[in-house]
């Protein structure tokens, strides 16, 4: 096992109606707020007028900043922190999923920031102090709500682009399953393949003395494949709805990497393709995951293949190595084509025209990832692969 | 799922070496340290030294506790808390294991209370405030690193009682895992049954929608298992060392706890045996820990204990259900013996003459358990079980 540092200060309050602490904790910070979401959904749902009406019974001043891009963009990060820096905000609150929160991560970076807030996108090392954040988890996925992370996209330069700041890790998060129960079925599937992405990224790895991080990657891989299917067909269950919320903030706050080598590379291809063709990260995610592990597995890998296939998917551990690896990568596929996940990127509009440039911007610091490390033209490779 | 709030403020060092952030972390609070510890094996080992090193080089004031006892005193608490007094002491600095660990946080939860300091054991409720605590974790074991609670004894009334407050978390934790390869081999195999024991007190529970929560405690299990036996016969194994570092901080910080019922049925149980007889806490749940198990099995329960015969002993889940529940149960004693803990009282010392007192103190405030509640005959007979 590697050594590590490991500190998560943000409080979860998980569970039905916990909106209820929103008040009393929003006050520990402050009371004038910035309230940052996304398309409006929560304004159809009944959540924002849930929050706004705590903050008025709370005295808690807030302005607003809405309709947050599913791949946020830089200039809306630019417009938040000249409301933060008008009107003195003390606490940014986000009311959605990952692009909300992440949108608002490096607005209260940038507040604090003097020059352009996508400096501090492409280097994190220029965040110095952060305000506050909270947030209000309305879609389970990025695990932003409780971890330091934050993508923005550059639609100008079409670049997307992630940073990280210890301080951007909010002082709570509300994570309430039913805020997810009008969640609609293709959103779900990509959040459930954004979740598993993350356990992935973590997961192949050649530290194979990380053995409790590695298991409890498979934990909750075996959540998600039990419950992303039930939280489709019967969106209201809150015992699924609840299993994929959790384990969306445990997969990617350091439980599961810290210690050990992580990957990172699926995620960095395909933050590529939503920068040009502004795709849903989890479609995305689902579309290259299998050919990804395809691509990977060789001699080298096969062995950690082999253990996803045996205690993920319970394959017959007496069945030949590359048999059980395989069986896996297609248990894989025919998951995410269970939830009606678009399997090819031909069906969400991707052609081969950009496949070289995005390929070359994915490894313009180098080849990416240590379990398979990936030069541009493998990239290539596995794109094509996808078609 | 249940309704919970999850906040773990304490950072972990982890690896090899990490003592060297011990003196800016120190200051971070203060520098007026009391230095506590236990029997003095970190005088042996080196540790001792590597510390006062650090607190000189860094121009911190420090005052010794040394001789925490195994089951630590609550007169040992009055003691550190005079010294704190006296000095103006700014942090408390825990060097062992959990019941050094634990003694320090009482002593800095009492040094704020105006009364006796087992107050503060008894009800929690009159702590609010506590000094700064630090831990240099030397045995995988009690998780106190990594938690709120703490357990005192005291040996005039032969209470033995564990209190809890939220400040009393450590404000930070070095976890090196070669602090613990001069571990004996009878201290890691109670280590290891103390790790267990709060992963089945977790995990044997009827909220079994709490699903991504049992699914980890499993790799929890199996990580216990598979480096139990290793540490002890090859105690310099680092591999082995850190993963049963990592899993006793783990297991007890709420990550398996929050969101169910649980049951803390035998720890209840050990209590009472330790404060008589001052045994070593993880042999005594050892000891009891199948018999509890061979007790709670029916038909109520069948369903839990064959889930954690194949999750974790991977057997065959065609068999009978009452077979793989019963194989569990054996293969736990047969697991608990590999280790060389002893499997009955009697080779411990102990007899029937005070089983009804005991059991009636355990049931002082009413049954307890809620996966397999106990009154106070049944725990006398779960102690026969295991003369």
């Amino acid at each position: 096992m590697n050594n590590f540092d490991y500190l998560v200060p943000t409080e979860i309050f998980f569970g039905k109606g916990q909106i209820k602490v929103l008040g009393e904790n929003i006050k520990k910070y402050g009371s004038r707020v910035l309230l940052v979401y996304g398309g409006g959904s929560i304004k159809k749902n009944g959540i924002y007028d849930d929050v706004i009406k705590i903050l008025k019974d709370n005295a808690i001043s807030f302005w607003e900043l809405p309709g947050v891009e599913p791949n946020p963009r830089v200039t809306t990060v630019r417009k938040g922190i000249e409301i933060c820096r008008e009107n003195s905000i003390e606490l940014v609150l986000a009311v959605g999923g990952g692009s909300t929160i992440d949108c608002s991560k490096v607005i209260a970076a940038g507040y604090y920031y003097k020059g352009d807030s996508w400096d501090i996108v492409v280097d994190p090392g220029k965040i110095s102090k952060v305000l506050p954040i909270a947030s209000i988890l309305t879609l389970s996925a990025t695990g932003s709500e409780m971890d330091e992370n934050a993508v923005i996209t550059n639609w100008e330069t079409k670049e997307k682009i992630g940073t990280a700041h210890q301080e951007m890790q909010p002082k709570f998060s509300i994570l309430d399953p039913t805020y997810t129960f009008t969640v609609p079925k293709n959103q779900t599937a990509a959040g459930t393949a954004d979740i598993m992405s993350h356990i992935f990224e973590n997961y192949f790895s050649k530290t194979t003395s990380a053995f409790v991080q590695n298991r409890m990657a498979e934990a909750m891989l075996k959540t998600c494949i039990k419950y992303g299917k039930i939280a489709i067909d019967d969106p209201q269950n809150y015992e699924a709805r609840a299993n994929l919320m959790w384990t969306s903030s445990l997969a990617i706050n350091g439980l599961l990497s810290e210690g050990k080598e992580t990957e990172w590379t699926v995620h960095g291809m395909e933050h590529e393709l939503s920068a040009i063709y502004d795709i849903t990260h989890g479609v995305g995610l689902a579309i290259l995951t299998p050919n990804w592990m395809k691509y990977a597995l060789s001699e080298d890998t096969v062995d950690k293949f082999t253990e996803y296939g045996i205690n993920v998917w319970d394959i017959d551990s007496s069945k030949d190595k590359y048999t059980i690896a395989n069986e896996a990568i297609q248990n894989t596929r025919d998951f995410f084509n269970s939830l009606g996940i678009p399997d090819t990127l031909a069906k969400v509009g991707i052609n081969e025209e950009n496949f070289e440039v995005m390929a070359k911007k994915a490894t313009k610091w180098g080849t990416i990832g240590r379990f398979k490390p990936l030069e541009a033209k493998d990239i290539v490779n596995i794109y094509n692969a996808s078609l």
